[in-house]
């Protein structure tokens, strides 16, 4: 069976999300719709590429990733579809593509053109939604309209290395359910830079002189856990972004990471190499 | 495959929903359940109706949906069963029935009557999931209970028409993620009413005297659509309603044309055609 | 077709949750994913249990049940696969197994061994999800690591039975969506303590002396709903604790029984039998 996931930002409380599985079904019951998620902030790319970026690689290939986020019908902005890395993604080219396809290279680009404009009010169930039945059919993608060369670019913020003074300075890209505040430095870019030397993490006014590899690093050889709970600590997160982080915290409760040493997104982290 | 659809107000932190579908896959295990929401407002039947009304055709013909709203076991509310427009809907006969039938008569209402009161308690699981397992499978509406040539109605607030004035006054009867506002005022009847002519919207302190067909109409011929994010404009939406929006706002940061311009459920939209 | 849970406290708007299911469906395709809650509030198993133990019996026997909650890799705490009740759950030995299991004793209980500590980062990903895709695949639990025979044991607070005044002191334990404030005192306690006496419930600033079975007793024989909206009763919900109930009110708008008689989780609720 194949599989669609849907990212918008319609929220769970409108009727929206179900319109797209109800028009999903109507064209072909025998598939697997997956929720990403309905809640991205609206219009909000950056969120959007970092969500499907850290969840899309788990899917099997083949999969196709419908994007409702900044998907308005206009005459100014292409709808396209495009294969990456063995996945499908359909979107408009709002420079959504660019931030997804950082890793890997876009195989394919299709500028969709089976669309009539004047029909389109509902872009995601009146245009993406076909196209993703299309593929999942087994549907080759060169149908649905003509291939381009490029698509709009857009650019995150990338850490800047200094070698003047040793220094990545990066920025809080997220903040996750538990309070992790994530940067956008990986790890690899910090062995790459720091080849193994002493550093000092500042992240406002907190420091740290080693980054964990796991949360219960925290504890070391103790296993009395609780008197950890709170501390904090920098970590390279599973989808390998150095995160400031406390153990155990509640942001909806004592707080968290972010909401306690005041980082949130933009925020900068530095890291100092010595 | 059959698909079964869920709307209730049970929200997602809590065990009700989860138990809806272990009941129904613990009679039938060759079913689609899809969520319509679970976040409607606790025994909003209005809100129910603009939700389910607004998905539902899109789901194909023969589609079992249920409706855990305002559901209590009751010995003076019947639970009843449906079929309209070839979908068959599940629920108490509070008056959710006739908010839904407006657009389409009921071909047959059941009265559930395969119950005995005093064994139901989560009337959701315990009574609606089982007939809609039934259906699921093939079975005959007759069986479960008894036809019924009359339900509860309950109306809705209806935009009213004056042709002393020739005005139309509705009202906002809903607030999406993003902030627009909805009102009650139909194309359909929009241009019935007002025949082609000039009119101007009153919506509190703002004014309108055109409505977009899509929001990248606010451009006109503008690529650069940046200057245009915070604009507000009328605009017919996909449902078919009159409504109020701001370009690309975000109810969530700045705010949205909800927010914005004091348009909030039940605030009055006039239009005066001239 | 097998079925696997997922209860976690990943949230919605983060990409956990989506990384799972692509994990899961990369494994095996032929398989049902229902979410039992994601809102679980951070690493709170007193919650995560009262969620699963009035769910998890709706399902069909075999259905693999993963709890993404209080799940870090560590090498103080075993993740542990156990088959209750003809059920699977697989978690952290952190003592969540403890509190779903009070009802009914495992039948087995497996430390799961095919892990190498190290390459765990994202514990619920990464080792449950490979034994639930096991087990659901009807791969025997004997193969995932070694049995054991005791598990950690966490205790909830219980009601206490006072034989000199007669008297049952519980807590809420649970506020639902609607602000239904949920005890722990069940049923059955009462009954076989009380033993069909008079009684008083204090709850607060607010007495009972008797208790519904059902909401809609509150109306007695008058069908005149509305006039009951508001109106506080204490009733045995429909998984069989004693809860303080306001009749059809919103805890989003007006309030609910928990935000207006003062009774949050934690709050004593005592029954004195007269």
């Amino acid at each position: 069976m194949g599989i669609i996931t849907l990212t918008t930002d319609f929220g769970l409380e409108d009727y929206h999300v179900a319109a797209l599985k109800g028009a999903i079904y109507s064209q072909i019951s025998d598939i697997i719709i997956v929720d990403i998620s309905h809640q991205i902030m609206p219009f909000d790319l950056i969120q959007t590429a970092y969500i499907i970026q850290n969840s899309y690689k788990n899917f099997p290939k083949g999969t196709i990733h419908v994007i409702g986020v900044d998907a308005l019908p206009s005459p100014f902005v292409k709808s396209i579809a495009a294969e990456i890395n063995g996945h499908f993604f359909i979107c408009n080219d709002n420079g959504i593509l660019s931030l997804i396809a950082e890793e890997y290279i876009p195989d394919q680009v299709y500028e969709i053109t089976i669309n009539k404009y004047d029909d389109l009010h509902f872009l995601t169930k009146d245009l993406f939604i076909p196209v993703a039945c299309h593929l999942a059919r087994g549907g080759k993608i060169e149908l649905i309209g003509r291939k381009i060369n490029s698509y709009k670019e857009l650019t995150q913020p990338k850490p800047v290395e200094k070698s003047e003074d040793n220094s990545i300075t990066g920025m809080i890209i997220h903040v996750d359910n538990f309070g992790n505040a994530i940067t956008n430095i990986t790890k690899e870019q910090f062995h790459q830079f720091g080849k193994k030397k002493n550093f000092i993490i500042f992240a406002r006014n907190v420091q740290f002189t080693e980054i964990k590899s796991k949360y219960t690093d925290v504890l070391g050889t103790d296993p009395d856990e609780k008197k950890y709970h709170g501390k904090a600590f920098a970590i390279f997160n599973s989808a390998g972004y150095l995160q400031i982080s406390m153990y155990k915290s509640n942001l909806k409760t004592v707080g968290g990471a972010s909401s306690l040493m005041g980082l949130y997104i933009g925020t900068n982290v530095r890291v100092v190499f010595t």
